[in-house]
């Protein structure tokens, strides 16, 4: 069966952002002079096939961990749903 | 009063997405013959001040319009809460 994942790369806390706060000083120079902070990540949508939600949050940490965040500097969670369902639920 | 937008940026439909096809060939290189595809976009995470609800949700109308997202070729959409505050509603 089908799967459609949503999976948030955040970096750790502490690590340097340098692109989050690029955005944050473009924001201020645009006039948003009530932003405090920005942080960048990356948002990935898988679409891919498994058995069952067991094995599809399995096949999604292992695609985590080998491929998709870096476990030293970044964290990933994602929310699963099956395809043609519109409520999904949360992994990490 | 402070406010935490999480802004989801992502390709409009049919606009090539050279980062996730490499992602989604990298999978498929390592073993995860199953993957469809993968669709990459950003994920901004914003702490700002604003008045109220209405108030923090015109700002960031502005700001994925100004800034954040390229309107030609990408779509934003926010969950905003209330700093403290553990469940978010969704706006775009």
């Amino acid at each position: 069966m089908r799967w459609l994942a949503e999976v948030h790369v955040r970096l750790r806390p502490g690590i340097a952002d340098p692109e989050g706060q690029t955005i944050a000083g473009g924001l201020r120079s645009l006039g948003f002079d009530e932003v405090h902070e920005v942080h960048a990540g990356k948002l990935l949508r898988i679409a891919f096939e498994a058995d069952d939600q067991a094995a599809a949050d399995a096949a999604l940490e292992s695609m985590c961990r080998r491929l998709l965040a870096n476990p030293v500097m970044e964290t990933a969670d994602w929310e699963l749903r099956a395809a043609g369902e519109t409520a999904g639920r949360v992994g990490s």
